[in-house]
This record gives C-alpha cells, sequence and structure tokens, in this order.
C-alpha cells in the first residue's frame, strides 16, 4: 500500500479535485488517497506549510504529499518535490514546505529537495495553467510507485522559503505572534509548549487582555470565556469556547502575544481568571 | 478489506479531518476510509445520531464507525466503543448510539458497549483536545484489524443515552413530532413506515397547515408545493418541492405532527391538494 | 483493482453522499471510490454533462461514473448505464452523457446506452427518492465487479440529449456562447482550441468588452485584469485575475462570445492591451 495526499485551493466546489484522484490511479492503481483539504484560503502558502507541517507526523512511512497552491503557476516559479523525513512532498517552488522543513532539521531527519525537469513523469500535455493536474500530481503517483526523488530532477538547494518569525525569550517573559486564525476563530502562536510548560504561575497578554492561566481543554471554560491552552499540535493557542476569538479580541495574524510567569508578575500572584 | 467511516462536526473546512485518514492507515494499512459527514452541525449529538442510525444498514459487515462529535473532550465524559448488529462504533459516551442501538434491539441484533479503557489501542500522546486523532480512530483502526471489541476495556451498562420521544398512537391519530430538519428544510419525524401505511385515505397537520394526501415522490409536486412523503429512511418527512418546509411553515425540530385517518376526518373525505 | 467515481447535487452537507460508499462495497468490496463532487448546482444537468466530459480522459479504463443529478425521480425518466469509450456512466437518463457521447463519437469511441430494467442489480427496497442510492450506486458496483453492461438490460437508441449550441465559423469570425460559470466566475466557452490555433493575431469580444490577445496563464495579467485563455480542459475561457469574470462583466451562460482574427481587424493592427 501506499498513500498520496493532496490539498489544494481550489475550493469544496471546484471539479478538479476529483478528477486528481483519477491522474494518481492511472498511474498508480494500488494507491490510497485522501484530500487533506480543498479549502485551503486561495493562495495562501503559509496555510499550506502549516497544514503540510501538521499532518505529517500521522501518516505512514513513505506518503507522498501533493500540494497545489500556485499562485505562480505557468510563470518561472519551479517546480519540486522533497524528501521530508520518511515522506515525500510534491508541488511548486513557494514555501510550503517551510515549516515541515524546519521540523526535520530540528529532528535531524532528512530534508531533500529536487526540481522537477524530467517530462517523462509529467502528463504527456502540459496545460500552462494546470501543474496541479499535468505535473505534480502524475509525479506524486510515480513517487507512491516506488520511483525514486533522484530520477525526477536534480537536487537543488536554493528553494524558497517563507519567512517565519521566531519568538523572542527573555527572562521571565517570552513574545511571540499569532501566526495563523483557523476557521472557528482560534490564533494559533508561534509559541510552543516547551518553551512555556511546565509552569505553575503563567499569564498570556494580547489585544488589550490578559489570560491569567493556561487551560487544559474546552471543558473548563464557560461558552463564551476566553482560553489559551496547549493546541493539538503544541503550540500555544487562544480561543473562546463555542466562539471566535479573533472576533472576540478583532486580532489576525501577525498580533504580538506575551506569556510572562515567574517573578515578572510583580508583587501579586496570578489566579485563574476561569 | 475493512471500512471505517469518519463523522465529525469540524467543518469541510478544518485540516484535523484528512489527517485522521492517515492515523488509520498507519494502523490499519488495508483500510477503506469514508467521510460519511464532516458537516455535522457543531456539538449536535441527535443529528449525529440520525447519520449513525441511518448509515448503518447501507455498510458492510464489520465496517468501523469512528464518531468525533466531542463537546466534552477532555472532560469526565467516557470513550466508548459499541458493537451495533453487525458493525462498530467508536466515539465519545454522550448519546450518539442512541437511535441505532434502538434500531437494534428491534431488530433483536447484539448492543455491547466498552469503556475505552486501554492506552494501549490509542496514540502514545493523548491531547486533552482532540481525543478523536488520538483515541477514537487509532482504536477505530485497531478494530478493522480485528481485535476484539472486549479487549478495549470493560463492559459496560449505563452508557448516556439521548431522550427520544416516541410518537402516541390512539384511535384514527398518531401524534408525533419533527426530529431534524435537514439542510434542504425538509422536516424528518419520528413517524415511521409502518405506523401508517398502508391507508387509504390520510391527512398530515403542523402548524397551522394540513397536507391531505402522502406522495410518493417529489415529482408528484409543482415547485413550491408543500408534499408530505415517506423519506428514504422510512420516516414521514414533509418537504417543499424545490425549497425548505422549514423556511415555508416556520418550524423546527420540536414540532408537533398528526397524522389521521378514516372516520377522525369527519363528515368530509379527505382530497389530495396537489 | 477498479475505480467508481461518484457525482451529486446533493450539496456538501447532505448525509446521503458518504453512504453511497457503502452501497458500491457491500457489492464491489475491492472498488477504489471517489467523490467528484457533490456541489453541482441543484438540478444542474448541464454542468453534470461538463463534469462528466472533463473526468473521462483522466481516468483508467473501465473506471464507473456514477451521478446522481435526478429531478426526475420516481418519475417516467429512465434509468441508464452507458459504455462512453472505455469507461462506463450509470444515472438517469436526462442529457447527463451529452458531451462525453459527443467526444466519444468525435473521437470514433464506442458509445452504447441501455435502459436498466433488472432489478436483480438494485437493492432489494427501492425508494421512490433515492434512486442514486437503490438503483445507480448498486449498478455502478456490479459493473466494477465486471458484470457486462448488455446483462443491465436492453440497449436503447433514443436516450435524452441535451441540445448544445455549436459555434459558428465564419471567414475571419467565430461566434460562440458561453456555456458554464465556474464557481471563481470564469466563463468556459463552446470555442476550443483548435477553432482558433494558431493565430498571430486574435481578438475576443463579449458583452461590451475587447480583449485584444490570447493569454497563456493567470501570471500574464495583474490581479483584476480581465483575460481569456485556453483552460485545461482545451476551451476558450476568460477570466478576471483573482476575480470574477461573472461578475466583472455581468453575465451569465448563454453570452455571445466572438473571436476575430487577421484582416477582420480593420486597418489597425491589434496589441495586447495587458
Amino acid at each position: 500500500m501506499s498513500v498520496v495526499t493532496i490539498s489544494t485551493d481550489f475550493g469544496i466546489a471546484d471539479y478538479a479535485a476529483g478528477l486528481l484522484n483519477g491522474v494518481v490511479w492511472n498511474i498508480a492503481p494500488s494507491a490510497e488517497i485522501v484530500v487533506l483539504s480543498h479549502d485551503i484560503p486561495r493562495h495562501d502558502v503559509m496555510s499550506g506549510a502549516h497544514l503540510l507541517e501538521r499532518s505529517l507526523p500521522f501518516f505512514p512511512r513513505d506518503t507522498v504529499h501533493v500540494y497545489v497552491i500556485d499562485p505562480g503557476v505557468g510563470t518561472q516559479r519551479r517546480a519540486i518535490a522533497a524528501r521530508l523525513g520518511d515522506q515525500f512532498f510534491v508541488g511548486p517552488d513557494n514555501g510550503l514546505i517551510t515549516l515541515a522543513a524546519q521540523k526535520c532539521a530540528a529532528n535531524r531527519e532528512p530534508v531533500e529537495i529536487v526540481h522537477l525537469s524530467k517530462p517523462d513523469y509529467w502528463l504527456k500535455d502540459v496545460s500552462d495553467i494546470f501543474h496541479g493536474r499535468d505535473i505534480f500530481t502524475p509525479v506524486g503517483a510515480h513517487l507512491a510507485n516506488g520511483v525514486s526523488l533522484n530520477d525526477l530532477g536534480p537536487v537543488i538547494s536554493d528553494p524558497v522559503w517563507l519567512d517565519i518569525p521566531s519568538p523572542i525569550s527573555q527572562p521571565g517573559i517570552i513574545t511571540g505572534q499569532v501566526m495563523q486564525v483557523d476557521h472557528f476563530g482560534n490564533l494559533s502562536t508561534n509559541i510552543l509548549t516547551d518553551q512555556i510548560l511546565p509552569n505553575e504561575s503563567i499569564q498570556i497578554t494580547l489585544g488589550n487582555r490578559t489570560i491569567k492561566a493556561l487551560s487544559r481543554t474546552f471543558g473548563d471554560g464557560k461558552p463564551g470565556s476566553l482560553l489559551a491552552l496547549i493546541d493539538s499540535s503544541g503550540r500555544l493557542s487562544i480561543c473562546v469556547v463555542n466562539g471566535s476569538a479573533a472576533n472576540f479580541l478583532h486580532l489576525q495574524a501577525g498580533a504580538e502575544v506575551r506569556v510572562t510567569w515567574g517573578d515578572s508578575f510583580g508583587p501579586e500572584k496570578a489566579h485563574n481568571a476561569q
């Protein structure tokens, strides 16, 4: 068995999405295929990068992840494939692999990127406006069949990387930012679990609000209450129970988030506001 | 071959849904997976219970149905798995199995429920906010692999049941209620085919409207006309052809529906209004 | 391996869609299934006909395409199956196969249509309002299992055909029309690549606008600019980069499109407006 995942910004209503399954099965009849999302916001490479990084740990070895978030289709942007740990990526060279590659590097897992230059692994007729169908998906199917990454084109060392801000640590305070707003309005930050845990007392400030404790789960708060918790991918996340933190706080991606603890609280001890 | 179905209230735009396929395939590489719905209204356990009951008859023996409609995640609510006839359910203990278990009992098919208490069958790290990924889906994959229900935890006899109203039968009249409004605005009731058929003359009253016959299909009415028919799951359902009965009648779940026939019509005979 | 595709106008939120997978697997356990679309506009047979024609070339031999766009369910409309080249269609006899059958005929590929009249290949209980579940999908699964088309019912020669307008060619000018507006607002026409290419100079007129060149890809225009290009199915298509041509031009299906070139431009030579 081999697994191919497909993620696009086509929107759920577009016919083109399902057709990619046909392209895979024509080349790799035994592949299992799953759509991770057809609803990445249009041209939103950062959202695609998050999806890739969050999905990888839960898929089997040798899974091939095809991404069609490709505002530059038909221009000079390159098409690439990449080894990311024990799995593969195929898509445009526009930064989609940034977060996943950073995590692989941190875990000392291999990252290798090739420029797709061998039309033998593409469909015969390549449309200038649909490389997802004509290049990325067929290449993904060939990888699923066991074709070697290095057969697809030459290794490159200069892929496009997204500019990912790191949180800044100082004694008693860490300053990060909102990286992504999901469709429930939860605010996902660039502050990771191991940067703030374990700590007995902690408070989180963003916008003009301070949250005086880390919650364990949504069940800790009443509907409508503002919570900070560690989300299911290990990031500090700000949520409103059964509501939208983005709407409640009028914040979006890029907003500053500060975590303070210990003596930085001043004379009073913090208490859980919930 | 084994089949795993996945149903959630994540919404169609959420990345978390597709990732559950990876969790299944990591454990059960040969499983076929289908998403029944990611668009159950948020936290709507009753809608999930209807989906489960309506789906079961159409899936093969030993299919595993994973449900992630889980407002109580991370609280004291139990995680369960259940045998429902010749198939399986995995999800939170919040009443999702109520309608399917009632139907199994009526058909003298087995119902057995266990409390998931063996972390050997879960992912290693369990997030407090995503038991769907870390407990329900891996347990479902192990069931698909042939693990026995009784290996997953102890049998329980006190699961949470939803309060499902039964229609009340009196001579010449049956009084039920709208159970669910689907996304077309059709009103599905708790009155079943065999409670009203066959009858030569019948009329259905709800809100301030009376429908003077049962239609056989949508083709029996003009666009915009109000119909009562037996829906594809065997329930009395009220529809507007190419429209929304819920909007037309200003009714929602809980509204009373009365079916009368024979002498209860009074002196006049009912006629089809279409 | 055999592939079954499913396309419906149920809407993405409807529970009935996923259940069709169960119906297939009960009959054809080894079939791979893909949903092409559940978001065809309600009762829009023309959109379904486009989806079928555009999908066929990308699926493997013997793929079975099940279509449930069926406003006439339960009426006298026939249920059919068809051989279209090396693949199969199953659905209502309402014109869905028109475009695909025309293309097969043009390519001298076989087209054969049978009236589904053998209940042995249906579910045992057939609802008057859900032939998709009870007739089309089980028949599709039997075809995937290798049942012969001619076992399903008698050949018919009078299927329902949609009325598809052809573009009109005169010296220096071709007059066609908008066939379909996709969900991005792109206007797809009935003018095909080989009717207009290769030509050094070309201009496209629709509504009160003239586009003075054919673009190669979206990257050729700035966001908001109006482009004409050959879309990924080989049709002349009118688009607004990152926008909606339908909204920009206030046009819909049926609008006239004229392509002129060579001397028909009059004294001035056309220039690319981008």
